[in-house]
C-alpha cells in the first residue's frame, strides 16, 4: 500500500476528511489533530497528490465580503445569497463594510493580501474613482469577484444586472403614466451603476421628446438631513416634478418622508418608482413601484463563480460578466 | 538620548506612529517597514515601555461582531453603531452571520481562539440553550461583549434593553385601546430576550384580570412560508386576536402582509404593535406602532467597553451590565 490519505488516515485512526483537511489547514480540525497529522506526514516524507494540494487552495475556510453598507436591503440580500453557497461549501463569509469610503476599503482590501482570506466578493464603494488599491489586490492573485458596483477597469468576473434597460424603464412606465416632468435622485454619480441608470432615465426622455432639465437632477450627499432639504426643495418648487425616480432605496423612502411632510399625496401630486430589493415594499404607504435588483441570485451567482476559481475550476483570474436582469414591480406609488 | 520610540522614529526616518505600529504588528504597516523596524530595536535591544506594550494588545485591528442576521433593522443599526466606535479607534469590524444555527456560531468562535480578532461583540443566535461554545471563547481571554442577546450563564460584559418592561408596555397599550383577546407571535422561544417580553406580556395581561390563552401564543420557525400559514390560521380563526404583540420584525411584517391578503383592516380588525428598529416604521399602510430597540446605542455602548477592555483600562473579562431601555412609538396601527 502506498502512502495515500487513506492509509495516513487508517495508519492515524483518523477519518480521510479529518487528514485532507489537516492537510489543507482548516480551522475546522484541532491544532493537535492537525500537528499529528503533519508530524507523521513528515515522518513518512508524503507529498500531497494533486487531489490534496488543491485542497491547499483552502488555506483560511473564509470568504470576505466586502459592502458600502448593511442597512440597506440590497445589500442584506445579496449577503445572503452569498452565505447560501458558502454554507454548502463549508465556507465561513465575513463582511467589511466601508461606508462608501475609499481610505477605509484600502484599508481593509490591504489585509487580504497577507492571506487572511481564500477570496474576495466586493460591491465596490463610491467616490472619486480611485481604483489603484482593488488593482493591487487584483494583481496580487486573490481571487476577486465583483457583485452590483464593479471597478470597469479590472478585468475580474463581475456580477451585474441591467441598470441601464431599468433607469429606461423606470422612466419610461413614469411618462406612459402621464409625467412629464420627472426627477432622478441619486448619491453616487462616479459609480458606474448610477451612471447606467442615469443613462437609462436621460435615453427615455429623449425618446419621448422630453428635454432632460438639470434641476430635476438632484445629486445627493453621505448625510440624511442634507438629503432630506435638497428632496424638500425639490418638492417646494414651483413647476415640481410629476415624477420621481429613486436610483437608491435610502433617497426613495425619504421622499416618502418628505411628501408627508409636505402634505403632499402619492401617487396624485407626485408619482414614484424606486431602484430597492425592500421585502416590504407592497407594505409601504402607498405601496412602492419598484424596479427590484435580483439581489439575493447576485449574491449567490457571485459566491458560484468565486468557488469554481477556488476549485481551480478556473483560471485563477477570470474575465467573465454575468448579467441577470432586475423586474420592475408595479404598484400604488405609480397609480392614478 | 534615551532609546525611545521618538529616538527610534528619527534614526529610522519614520513617523512615531509609523514606529508605534510596527511594534504593535499592525496590518496598517508593510512587512518590510515591520522588518526594518524590528531589526533596528533588536540591535538597540530596546524595551517597549509600558505605552508601546499596550499597543501590543491590538495584534490584528480588528474586531469581530457575531450576529444572527444582518436582513433585520436591529442588527444593521447595532452594527453602524459598532463601527462608529470602531472608525475612531483605527479599528477594523469584521461581521459574522450565524443565521441563529449554533453549530455555525461554535465554528465561527472556534476561529477567534487562535488571535484572529482582538475582542469580540456578539448577539447570540437562538437555539437549544449551548453555551459551551461561547463559554469556551470566554475562557480563552479572548476580550468579549454581548449585546442583545447575552447568555445568561457567562459573566462577560452585557449590553441589553429592558425587554420584560417593553413586552408589558406594548401588550398593557393594546388593552388600553380596547382590546381583550391580544396575540404573541415569536420565533425564538429559547432567547432570554424574547423571553422577558413575553413574560412582560403575561404580566401585563395578569395584571388587567385577563388569562393569558395558549391558543394565542404562535410559536414560528425560521422558515417564512410555515410561519405565513401559522399567523393565516391565528387571523382566520373564529375569536381573531383583537390586537397583536409581533416580538420580532420580520413576524410583523408577514401580519401586514397577512393581513392585506385576507382583506383585514389594520386597526380596524386587528391591531399591531411590533419590536422593530425599521427607520421606515412611519411608512407603513398603516404606519406601524413599535416598541424601538435603541440599536444604534446599544452597538455603540459595546463597543466602548469593549474598547477599555482593549486598552485595559478595565480587566480583562469585566461583568458589566448596562440597560439602555427601548421607546414605544405609538403610530396608526394601534388607533381607532
Amino acid at each position: 500500500m502506498g502512502i495515500t490519505i487513506k492509509k495516513i488516515a487508517s495508519d492515524l485512526g483518523l477519518a480521510v476528511s479529518t487528514v485532507s483537511k489537516s492537510l489543507g489547514d482548516s480551522y475546522e480540525i484541532s491544532e493537535e489533530t492537525k500537528k499529528r497529522v503533519l508530524a507523521y506526514v513528515k515522518k513518512l516524507n508524503y507529498v500531497p497528490n494533486a487531489s490534496a494540494s488543491s485542497l491547499k487552495k483552502r488555506k483560511t475556510g473564509n470568504i470576505a465580503v466586502v459592502v458600502p453598507e448593511v442597512a440597506d436591503s440590497y445589500f442584506s440580500t445579496a449577503i445572503n445569497g452569498i452565505e447560501s453557497v458558502a454554507q454548502v461549501k463549508g465556507y465561513h463569509v465575513i463582511i467589511y463594510i466601508t461606508h462608501e469610503d475609499q481610505v477605509k476599503e484600502q484599508s481593509i482590501l490591504q489585509q487580504f493580501k497577507s492571506g487572511r482570506v481564500d477570496g474576495v466578493l466586493m460591491s465596490a464603494s463610491s467616490g472619486k474613482k480611485i481604483t489603484n488599491h482593488v488593482k493591487e489586490l487584483f494583481a496580487s492573485k486573490v481571487p476577486l469577484v465583483f457583485f452590483d458596483r464593479a471597478c470597469e477597469d479590472i478585468d475580474a468576473a463581475k456580477v451585474l444586472t441591467n441598470d441601464f434597460e431599468s433607469g429606461y424603464r423606470a422612466t419610461e412606465l413614469l411618462l406612459k403614466k402621464g409625467c412629464r416632468t420627472i426627477a432622478f435622485l441619486h448619491m453616487s454619480e462616479n459609480l458606474h451603476i448610477i451612471q447606467e441608470r442615469f443613462r437609462g432615465y436621460h435615453k427615455a426622455l429623449q425618446d419621448n421628446g422630453i428635454k432632460p432639465m438639470k434641476e430635476y437632477i438632484v445629486s445627493c450627499t453621505s448625510q440624511d438631513t442634507k438629503n432630506h432639504s435638497l428632496i424638500k426643495k425639490l418638492l417646494s418648487r414651483e413647476g415640481r416634478p410629476e415624477g420621481i425616480v429613486g436610483s437608491t432605496e435610502k433617497l426613495t423612502t425619504l421622499t416618502y418622508t418628505v411628501c408627508n411632510e409636505l402634505g403632499l399625496r402619492i401617487p396624485g401630486d407626485t408619482k414614484i418608482v424606486g431602484f430597492s430589493s425592500m421585502g416590504i415594499a407592497p407594505l409601504l404607504n402607498p405601496s412602492l413601484t419598484t424596479i427590484t435588483q435580483p439581489a439575493f441570485e447576485m449574491g449567490k451567482t457571485a459566491a458560484t463563480i468565486l468557488f469554481k476559481i477556488l476549485n481551480g475550476k478556473k483560471t485563477d483570474q477570470i474575465i467573465e460578466k454575468v448579467v441577470i436582469p432586475s423586474t420592475l414591480y408595479e404598484r400604488a406609488s405609480t397609480g392614478e
